[in-house]
């Protein structure tokens, strides 16, 4: 099987990758071949014994797309986006990577389908920004992609084209919709929602962080080890169960600020919590209103999607995989 | 006011322009121009004291939209489209017109936005087909945009793009889900939605209809004037109640084919009702059967929207705009 992971120096494709060579294989699937593909060059992250190729591409250049369909990938990871806050502020290279770069990618697999009958499975990595308030208390399967940014809206069209070259026959598409990633490792960074992240991060790191919000605050969240646990799975189920709509809420964890505090100080004690100081920022209160706060994802969890089982849980895994094992003083 | 009808060689664009044109002013405003453009060249349908351009344009082409947005039309109504059974057999064409088509005219305005804060009022026809079952029993305001065919889904990526531009400011954009037209004047044709008309249009003008599906199957209709009328509603109402969600399901009817028919015996009598044979086709059952029954359209009635009151007022309205009040032998 030859794989191809394009967004592959991101942190959740550089997870995605290790974890596939790690395993060496994807569902019942040997991988023989790996192609990793960014804006960057991606690095192979272990030893591994097929055949890897690391690619730094620009998705909005159409010929691309052509180029890393040429060698015909049975499975296709495609994370590679401008984030939310950078499409925001730059219209015209958020539709570029975003919207055109999706399109192309799709483009160059039903021409590629029209020469030789290619049907590779897609897994196209969406988002809960494809959705935008009011929300009722809990969102379902059947609730509208109604986004309230340009990075959502994107993303919502690149769902409907994954469902219409599937439906087509082109390739077998897959849309997860990941909640918003936490613990986020790596440095506190200025997206809005990063200090969902940050106040766990920084204190188990021995740091200090703000928290811009009030504590009743509830969100959607799933660890990077859930995230690449969704990938994994959507790469290799049976998607014949899927139907038309092929793209999916991810199960998550929903929880407060104050529930997050509160399982930092469980797993790493009350001096842990005193590390976040509150600074009430009330541009990212704003902002942070506007967002998911539940979902009811039935569809994910009867095909087998798995979530994080607590906050606990979530600060635990960060800490093996992050840390070390070790929590900072 | 300057005006510019895209599609204005259409069924609906042609009656929106005699609507205009008889009332010379959209809402308050007076009517001092209007451009008709379509693929190809529209007639100005009766005499016009403003100034009247026709054109002839290729939307697919990038040019196109700009030479259109040159003249700053205050107001504009974008009704082109590959109709969904041309949209379904040639994706390339549908695609180009459907979505390449609107994003350029939605980029046009943005640049000319950039140059001069030109932000003109977009009125986007939207479809009932950027749905696709399974349907709760009647589609509320939140049901999500999961179409079934291409069609359906470049409208609802025309949705989403007409939101989102509308959020940054560059248009004020409402877009609206027409539901299925009937009864559609002219020759019967191949769509597989056409029999809702034909059975209603040709007996009305002495000749005979076939029915493919059973009597039972219910649908979602608009007349050609309600259409027209939601048009000039978009077209002159405050849209700042529309909120972020910018496009919204008509009102309409919702009747079975026996529903139809008795409405047509009624207005016209049990002989009319005999034009009609059935003649079931297990192609269109199964492609009807995918469509909306019903509809519970409460943010659109709230702004002011009305649906025709009974299918008896349509047939009527037919006989009186199509056929000079006069039923066929």
């Amino acid at each position: 099987m030859h794989i191809l992971i394009i967004g592959a120096a991101g942190m959740i494709g550089r997870k995605l990758a290790a974890q596939l060579l790690g395993h060496g294989r994807l569902g019942q699937a040997g991988i023989e071949r790996l192609t990793l593909a960014d804006i960057v060059a991606p690095t192979v992250p272990q030893r591994f014994n097929g055949k890897a190729d690391c690619m730094a591409v620009d998705l909005a250049h159409p010929d691309t797309a052509t180029q890393l369909v040429a060698g015909r990938p049975d499975v296709i990871f495609h994370l590679a986006a401008i984030v939310s806050g950078e499409a925001e502020a730059d219209f015209e290279k958020g539709y570029a990577i975003n919207l055109d770069g999706t399109r192309h990618l799709l483009e160059a697999i039903r021409l590629a389908h029209a020469q030789d009958a290619y049907r590779p499975r897609l897994v196209f990595t969406s988002s809960i920004a494809a959705f935008g308030a009011p929300f009722p208390e809990a969102i379902d399967d059947q609730f509208l992609t109604a986004p309230l940014t340009s990075y959502g809206t994107q993303k919502a069209v690149g769902e409907l084209l994954l469902s219409d070259y599937t439906r087509k026959g082109f390739l077998d598409g897959i849309g997860i919709r990941l909640p918003t990633i936490c613990i986020r490792p790596g440095k506190p960074n200025l997206a809005a929602s990063g200090f969902f992240s940050n106040i766990l991060r920084e204190p188990l790191a021995g740091q200090d962080a703000i928290l811009p919000v009030s504590p009743d605050v509830r969100h959607w969240f799933a660890s990077p080890r859930a995230a690449v646990g969704f990938l994994l799975h959507a790469g290799a189920m049976d998607l014949t169960a899927l139907g038309a709509r092929r793209s999916l809420n991810m199960p998550g964890l929903s929880a407060t600020v104050a529930e997050e505090i509160e399982a930092l100080k469980r797993v790493a004690g009350e001096q842990a919590a005193r590390r976040i100081h509150a600074q009430p920022d009330e541009t990212i209160m704003r902002i942070v209103a506007g967002w998911p706060r539940n979902f009811d994802p039935q569809r994910a969890l009867a095909l087998g999607f798995r979530a994080d089982a607590s906050f606990d849980e979530i600060i635990r895994n960060h800490i093996d995989d992050e840390l070390g094992g070790t929590i900072g003083a």
